[in-house]
């Protein structure tokens, strides 16, 4: 009673926007599963049915969630076909959603501890529709995982090789003298943030040698106030990785560039083993 | 101490939009309040002064809150006129909002127990203005609920016969050998939701012929990944009503129908009754 | 135990946008930190970099939030660069984000009684970032004063005399016999919000005129159901400033009006001392 322990926290992403009653929805049923749970909203604006910026996004947010917490991801496309419904627990954290590629960059980063997918209706709703496994069958598994069910009660187990991987490049790779990767985000400012991590110091390093696209990259900056007003420049982004920005303004937009654009840094004495994410 | 309880619920749904304090400040007033009661937004986008579109939005979610909860619906663009501010008690929950046919459906589906008008100014925020009700008497109202205070404090009982009803056709009907709805919500996807109650048979039974607006909907689906690429198609919703979808697209869009858009059903034996919503 | 006591409360304002992970991201921080912290979005679509909007949007919400509560304001085109990061405490309310006039009208409507630079990197989180000082530094602060750290142990003390205020016009002044102010804000319905308290019976007294801009405002409402249907109209808001709206439409669109335009109202009796903001 002395020391507030950890809150249980239900993180929530998903494609469903938030026009219509489906967040809320799955919020009220979490909350009746789990009252106790706090409920934090990742976003719900992924773009319709995107499962690759589903997959990043969830990735540069879970770390934040302290151990206990529910990662509820929920892009799918595929709902009510032959993809599977799972659940697995990596980092002492659960993740909880459809067995299409959502954990891509999660599957990259950590290692699974157990997985099982959700075949046990006793943790489901009640004549679980074909079309919403985000209210009948992810947001209940998850609020009784939060309720403290546990994992293996959810379904069969299965193995943490065969879930499903978007096949992008998550990590990049040396090519010649090369570091090579790829934008893999464009967030709301219009940043384009690569998958390359990079030191402050690799930054600002003279004769490193930036390119992006079609475009070099001639600026740098430590902070996106120190950057020219009109041009763009590389930063580190808060996530450690390589970032291209314009002041006041989108690098996406003046560079015409969208994820999956080439990124290529020269110059760098980098290690040989490049960071897991 | 064993069982955690079921939580307070307050469900907000207003056409505030997010960009403002107005929410913010009605969640901050609600806490007050009620310090104890859990917070789920069901949505703040319904289009400025669509009381339909709220209206349908609060039909589709209610079912989800717990026993208990109190479900805010603020969508007023008669506030401060001789519209009447109500609560009313159905289903054990708590519905708080004008009396502007924001409770059409719920009207519908459910069956009032008790109903006043919020003429008590004790449960109203000081000095309410006139302009925003949803600050100064709805969430105040509805937050004292929560809180424990009983209905019958907040006013003068009103005949639940009299509240306001949107004359729009909430049920569907027979008309010769079809079964005749409409298109009662456009979601955020573009899907056609109709207010046609359909069974997963049905849906797949030969010899039903699906029309909406001046289209034949020829292709039917089980769930949305298994409709057709490029063709709309008629699938069983969440809710359990007939809607047109089309995969990686607005079906609305797509077929250039809206809100209201005549629906037929031909070929189902259907029971005399149809559902009441 | 008997008496639910008023809970702490976390008000967030950002212009993060909720397409990314970021807001999720400070939330999951905040908790994480003050588990029994409750958690208010005031707003997160502050247009980008827009420290005005976010000034004003924040004074018209903080009044909701109870005593003790922590509001939190980051719109920071400069973070990383010498803007100092910040936190006061003012009516019994904390306020942390950047030095850089976010704060003006908060500013303009408290007294400070004690404010700090957070300089002290032991309630940072570990290895802050130069790019997002709203994780790194300001959420993390703001929670420990939640989580009741004192405020003096979050750095150094700073003058509040010194703190940094956009230089707009806050407060309107007596110009020949004409109270001049401008439109301090345009809101998600279009209505041109001005910084002018006005009381009701002076919006409605004979041969009071109202400019904004070019026009004038010749109708004037109690409340917007009673307004002219095409045409703008007056009234006083539910801040109890004076405001201009069109019935079902944007009065910002209708005029070619937007923030900063010049307001005016002649033949108010006005008390010589302006209401402070």
């Amino acid at each position: 009673m002395n020391m507030p322990t950890a809150p249980k926290i239900l993180g929530l992403l998903t494609d469903f926007g938030l026009r219509d009653h489906y967040v809320g929805v799955i919020k009220a049923v979490a909350l009746t599963i789990a009252p106790d749970a706090r409920q934090v909203d990742i976003t719900h604006d992924i773009a319709p049915q995107d499962i690759e910026a589903g997959a990043w996004t969830l990735a540069a947010a879970w770390r934040y969630f302290p151990v206990g917490s529910a990662l509820l991801a929920v892009v799918d496309p595929g709902v009510g076909s032959v993809r599977r419904a799972i659940a697995f627990e990596a980092e002492r954290r659960y993740f909880v959603g459809p067995d299409n590629g959502i954990f891509t960059y999660i599957l990259a980063q950590t290692s699974v501890n157990r997985a099982v997918e959700l075949t046990n209706r006793a943790y489901h709703l009640p004549a679980a529709s074909s079309t919403f496994h985000g209210r009948d069958i992810f947001t209940p598994c998850a609020a009784h995982l939060l309720a403290g069910v546990d994992l293996a009660a959810l379904g069969e187990p299965v193995d943490s090789d065969d879930l499903t991987r978007i096949p992008i490049g998550i990590t990049p790779f040396w090519e010649n003298s090369a570091l090579v990767g790829r934008v893999a985000h464009v967030d709301y400012y219009g940043n384009l943030i690569t998958n390359i991590p990079l030191s402050a110091g690799a930054l600002l390093a003279p004769g490193v040698r930036i390119e992006i696209g079609d475009h070099t990259i001639t600026h740098r900056a430590t902070h996106f106030a120190a950057g020219p007003a009109d041009q763009p420049f590389a930063l580190r982004d808060s996530s450690g990785t390589l970032s291209i920005a314009i002041r006041n303004g989108s690098a996406a937009a003046a560079l015409g560039l969208a994820r999956g654009a080439l990124a290529q840094v020269w110059g760098v004495p980098y290690p040989e083993k490049v960071g897991q994410g």
